[in-house]
Parts: structure tokens; C-alpha cells; sequence
């Protein structure tokens, strides 16, 4: 997509340093890291969030992701990785082009998700569960 | 496996809010959500890291990921969702089953992950990536 600088990664018209790619996806080092080795999976499909995308097209996107993090992993050393896909700015999304984050973890890095787990009721799973199955497959 | 929590949930022994399942994976309410409508998505087949999957199973763990997460924003009208994976203790992982995360966002809720980039100098890059890539495949 015009002035999409992930769009202009793909197209050549914007270097970057690549890892990894095939038909539907691109790998390369993110050049602003929050951590030693971290990674951006992109589609070559222009698409803002993952919900824009069909099962199949998906599938082609991230079928490097378990074979990425293991060379990832192997190559940094790092204790664990974080597997992160940001869904609108309040989700955390910056450029609006579909990315997969790959985020080394390294022991004292005091990096993570914020995590404030509130124990819910069961009604309100159930009801929250039938409206979820609802809109599935809509 | 034994002992383990998702699969007594996937063999029934542990009851939960189910809202997908085939024959891959199953997806379900978090009972301690960290918003309102965080579901689980897990693999049947007992692995701890997606590093230990192979391409077509990951595939198949993850092809509902699209249709679930517009599915979760219809459902919760959440401004936008977190698609997040943890691997190994360092990362956040605490259930030693792997998990894919689905977290609605809505405004002001306070979560996020902890971001600090920080610029990396370009052969440091070429660098990691080369090891990376001599990594990938084996």
C-alpha cells in the first residue's frame, strides 16, 4: 500500500536487514529492539490486523514461526520469547501493516505484558463464551 | 500429559467455557482474564514451546486465530486485541501447556507490553540475523 513503510520493506524500496522469507512473509531485525534479536514477521499481503486475514492466508504467514523462534533462540541464547501480535493503536500497534513480533527474553530484562488477573464469574464466561460462538465463522 | 492442567481441560477432567474446538485445538475463557473477554487457545497435542511444534501442526493449532479474534471484538466491542504467545517462565509463561493468548483492549485499561526500544547499530543487526539465519532449518 502507498506510503506503508512495511509495504516499501517488501518492495525493496526501504532496506532492511532479512531472516527469512517466502511467498506470503518476510522476517527481518527490528531496528529500534526491545531486546537483543528481536524480530518482526510481516505478511506480504498488505492487512492491518490479523482479523482482515483468511484461515489459509494465516496459516501461509506464520507457518515459519515455531522454526524462526527455535533459530532465534539458538542464535541470542535467550531463556524465552515472547510471540506478539499488536491489534489497533490501543492494542499497541504503530505501523498498520499486519506483524508478528519475536521477542527474546532474557533473565532481569524487565520487559513482559502487564498482567492484572481478576478472577470473573462464571455467568459472565458463559455469557461472553455464547456470544463469541455467535460470531464465529460470520 | 500428566499432571497437566490443559490436558485434564482437553481430556475433560477440568470443566471450562469452551468457545471453539476442532480437532488441533481448543479455545476457551481465561478464568483469571486480564480484560474482559481473554481467551485461551491451546493446542491438543501437549508441547510446552512453539519452538517444539513443527510447521503443520502450529498451522493447524493456529488456523481459527483470524475468525476468533474478529469473533472476541465483535463480541466485546474491545477497541483492539493482543494476540500473544509465552515461551518459557522468563517470558511470562506460568501453565506449561503452550497457549496462545487472545486480550481484548479497550481504552485506558492499563495494559500493554513494557516497551524500550533502542535504536541498534546496523552491523550488530547483520550480526544477529546471520546467526539466525544458519540457525533456521536445522
Amino acid at each position: 500500500m502507498t506510503g506503508c513503510v512495511f509495504c516499501k520493506i517488501i518492495g525493496g524500496q526501504i532496506p532492511a536487514t532479512k531472516v527469512y522469507e517466502d511467498e506470503a512473509s518476510l522476517a527481518f531485525m527490528d531496528i529500534n529492539p526491545i531486546s537483543r534479536g528481536h524480530t518482526l514477521l510481516i505478511s506480504k499481503e498488505h492487512f492491518v490486523r490479523v482479523s482482515e486475514m483468511d484461515a489459509e492466508k494465516y496459516q501461509a504467514m506464520v507457518k515459519v514461526v515455531p522454526g524462526l523462534t527455535e533459530a532465534i533462540i539458538k542464535a541470542t541464547a535467550a531463556a524465552g520469547l515472547n510471540v506478539l501480535q499488536n491489534n489497533g493503536r490501543v492494542a499497541g500497534q504503530v505501523v498498520e501493516h499486519l506483524h508478528i513480533h519475536l521477542i527474546p527474553r532474557y533473565q532481569g530484562d524487565g520487559l513482559g505484558f502487564i498482567w492484572r488477573p481478576k478472577p470473573a464469574q462464571a455467568e459472565e464466561l458463559a455469557g461472553l463464551a455464547l456470544k463469541i460462538k455467535s460470531n464465529l465463522g460470520k
